[in-house]
């Protein structure tokens, strides 16, 4: 298939180098032309350009540009379309897009890749990223079922979980398991530089190990992309950020009272709920 | 050296197959029979028992049991030990321990290796776990200078990046970069918990990846080190928990305000600070 990947990053350098190995064509677009050129020059796709009029004829296209960028590329993009092209995108938010998307586009269909974010750029992007993650598809009623299929095909071969959700439902699910980590953790980091004695702040530096590491990874990522999770899922982040408060503050509450029963079965259940999200 | 080690656990055990493999003799002490005979069995000591009259000629003992045994413990062992011999701890919290068991024990040193515990037990022990980690000693004022050196000298030849603080240091910093994330850590395992739509919640479960894992691993660990260090470091726990909640507030009403240029601000100084704690 003819594939067009706009926003050539971690996310769409690695798609296309997946769909490369697939035996399909892939057609790049970047807004910087020094990575149109990189991503030639590594095999990541065969054609590069930074004008959307390049996409005229592929078959298939996905949007891996920022969130904001999303629906504008969109508009834009839809001038040079075939009329049957398919296009999804790879936004970890999707109720803020799929429905405008889909009024821009009748073709197309929420998709997000829940894949690493550590990472950005095209230095970044590798084969297997997406190797056991999980792969959100977000139809709605008007989603045309051929695009729905073409797509589920398609994202299939990179051996992902598949999984098919609302717009808002996705965003409701992954306001507390992605984003709403990611103000938590940055909160984390944000306490620890907090602190005044400037002997302590230094040790606290030297003794940080693999419990800070882990704990502040998603706050100290991309701002730009915690950013707009924060924009385009602002009721649902606020909501998880509000019952998140609410267990803090009961942590809080029962140390200061030394209600240690409490606490510790605070701790335990933590201790048992945590594998029925993660292995 | 003869080393006595009381507590055949992850780090317990783990040190022993280190000072095992640089020719010193170890003693274990367990209070589980069934440990005492997997630790023989499988190399990590040469001699265990759980009783501690078993140490009375060690030279060197290391209490690596949990945080609120570590004293009682002390001060039964008091009485068999030989005068000369010297005594350090492993324990997470120093403030609530040094003094105390300089009390008990002039000969006594504080320590803190800052290594991994995600798994438990004696089958978790593992040659390598101290490879490049920190490790904290805490000599108070009537810390005898032999005791310091013979203990540095030995604790040097794991390979570990030595850092000398006082306890009260030790427990400030530890407080923010340690034990305040186990709490953060929990409560947003607790809030994923708490999504009262069965299918949102189920749909959490699934969608749940890196950024959940790595959020949520320290507050899903061990209950019992959680419980303990909000009890014996809970002055300095409690005070980062009232600076990690500040930080949060802000975020949340930055998102509630849609103050974007604060929010933006706020999540580049976390990028921007995290390396100055963690590479």
């Amino acid at each position: 298939m003819k594939i067009g990947i706009v926003g050539l990053g971690l996310i769409g350098g690695s798609l296309a180098l997946e769909f490369g190995d697939r035996a399909h064509e892939l057609w790049g677009v970047s807004r910087n032309p020094e990575t149109c050129k990189a991503a030639i020059a590594q095999g990541v796709v065969r054609h590069a350009s930074t004008d959307l009029a390049s996409l005229s004829e592929v078959e298939f296209v996905i949007l891996c540009s920022p969130i904001p960028t999303i629906l504008p590329i969109l508009e834009k993009l839809t001038q040079y379309l075939a009329p049957e092209a398919i296009v999804t995108d790879a936004g970890s938010v999707k109720g803020a897009i799929a429905a405008k998307a889909t009024a821009l586009w009748p073709n197309f269909i929420g998709g997000h890749p829940m894949a690493g974010n550590t990472e950005t750029g095209l230095q970044a992007a590798h084969r297997g990223l997406f190797e056991g993650c999980t792969y959100v598809l977000t139809p709605v009623d008007a989603t045309p079922p051929r695009a729905l299929e073409v797509t589920r095909s398609l994202i299939a071969t990179l051996n992902v979980n598949l999984v098919l959700a609302t717009p808002e439902a996705h965003d409701d699910a992954v306001a507390f398991i992605s984003h709403m980590p990611v103000f938590v953790s940055a909160s984390a980091i944000s306490a620890c530089t907090s602190i005044t004695e400037p002997d302590t702040l230094k040790l606290a530096q030297t003794l940080a190990s693999s419990g800070f590491r882990d704990t502040s990874r998603v706050g100290g990522g991309n701002s730009e992309l915690g950013l707009a999770m924060a924009q385009f899922n602002r009721e649902a982040v606020l909501r998880s950020l509000r019952v998140y408060r609410d267990c803090l503050n009961d942590c809080l509450a029962w140390i200061d009272r030394e209600d240690w029963d409490s606490l510790q079965s605070f701790l335990e259940k933590q201790h048992q709920h945590r594998p029925d999200f993660v292995e």
